[in-house]
């Protein structure tokens, strides 16, 4: 029986929405709704529209024999605009300042309302670039990479500073831990990532940036390639171990524990990212 | 301006996917399309029957000044059973075997697809509990944490084995680990979980239970209560360090490294789920 446009346009919704960066033949969803493909082209354009006026991404129409619709998730730059600046007063609170003049993030990541806007940030920079894999460190950086995984619907790998038997054979290499000024070691199993791949890099805080040196250490190791580096929050460093390129959300500037103070404002996220990758 | 009833599909579908678990008012969807309260009444009976109908999950409406809708994701039992089956069959492959009884599992578990299906398995078995918060414990299980409390739309807290300084003040629980048969120590941030918190536990593998059970020491420090645990895999084994149900998508029967062999078949899940709770 032919489904009704009605239900063919919910159903529709939720199976783009959960199968971003994917080319979907139109035959799937004639088929899947039993309806012409004139019908379907119909709905696939209201949706199109829709997903426009309300900022939620990019429906693509590809013409032709191997041609379907892509769903690229792209945040819109007034609602990203304005959630960076949420982010700029929750965490310029002084009672997150914590002994040594790090500060508490672990409820923001922990949120996953608020990991599914920075996933979608994050991914609306690289909407465009061929994305093989998302890497983080852990533990933090986890979240966050699989949020922006999740949007471009690619692996996310995790690379550790402790050594894990669970992982098979792993690749190591040496930073510079900005923060102690020592040699530290990090290691990804080695299956974990194949050679050639295209690796975003995003991490949740970066102060001398050697974790993220490291990790493009590690891509180089595996013989691939570091398409950009994100960060949710930066703190810029006298001494910097990196001379790499890298976004951030926010920026800590002053962090004073003696006398509580905490100075917070905007990353470079929304000069870095092209216009035209926001909806 | 009036929006058209298919615009008003497709975004309440999306705006419902993204807000889980949550009372949404009819008066925020009629203000949103400026449409009158019997039409949106409507759409969401639309949506309702097509989420039914396409195995997304319940939209339950509570009539009254209070009242709303709430969008209960929920897995439809065969695609669970489908999913199930599909593990057991990938995790069997012998080529997962690592020295010392161990399983690869990361690339598993550093899949969104994946991790989106095993997160809406596990929030379908909790689908009607009270739950506050996901624990877990770093960290192949914060990415299971992180999916399950993205479906209940509650924050997850991840419980480490190393001491950190980024976290502030933590509590500590000692605890066997089954493996090793040694006591070791868990920590969390103090601040992370609220005193009498109703907390879900979530782990990617479990042998003898310790880390399970002390997670479930922790969970009574903070005054607060277990809701039940659910793993990825169990490993059943000789010496239990915990009598706590839980629940397992898959079950490792047999790991011989020797020889080559891994016998993987299906965990508790189908059995211990209230078949209420399948849309």
């Amino acid at each position: 029986m032919k489904t009704r446009r009605s239900e063919r346009l919910i159903d529709a919704t939720n199976y783009l929405l959960s199968n971003p960066h994917t080319l979907i033949p139109l035959t799937y969803f004639s088929k899947r709704y039993e309806s012409a493909k004139s019908s379907i082209s119909e709905d696939l354009g209201i949706v199109k529209k829709t997903f426009l006026k309300r900022g939620v991404g990019f429906l693509e129409t590809l013409p032709g024999a191997g041609g379907g619709v892509i769903f690229t998730p792209a945040i819109n730059k007034e609602v990203a605009s304005e959630f960076i600046d949420e982010m700029v007063e929750t965490v310029s609170d002084p009672k997150r300042l914590l002994p040594g003049g790090y500060v508490y993030l672990s409820d923001i990541l922990g949120s996953p309302e608020t990991l599914r806007k920075i996933g979608l940030i994050i991914a609306t920079q690289y909407a465009n670039d061929k994305v093989d894999a998302v890497m983080t460190v852990a533990t933090k950086g986890i979240p966050i990479a699989q949020s922006v995984a999740s949007c471009l619907n690619v692996p996310f790998v995790i690379v550790r500073r402790d050594s894990k038997i669970t992982e098979g054979s792993t690749v190591s290499v040496n930073y510079v831990s900005g923060s102690s000024n020592r040699i530290e070691k990090m290691e990804l199993s080695k299956r974990s990532l194949p050679e050639h791949s295209r690796v975003l890099v995003v991490d949740d805080f970066m102060k001398g940036g050697g974790t993220v040196s490291g990790m493009h250490g590690m891509i180089k190791e595996f013989n691939s390639e570091l398409v950009g580096v994100t960060v949710f929050a930066e703190s810029p460093q006298k001494v910097k171990t990196s001379n790499l390129k890298t976004t951030s959300l926010i920026k800590v500037k002053k962090i004073d524990t003696e006398k509580q103070e905490l100075q917070v404002e905007k990353g470079t996220y929304l000069e870095d990212v092209s216009p035209d990758n926001f909806s």
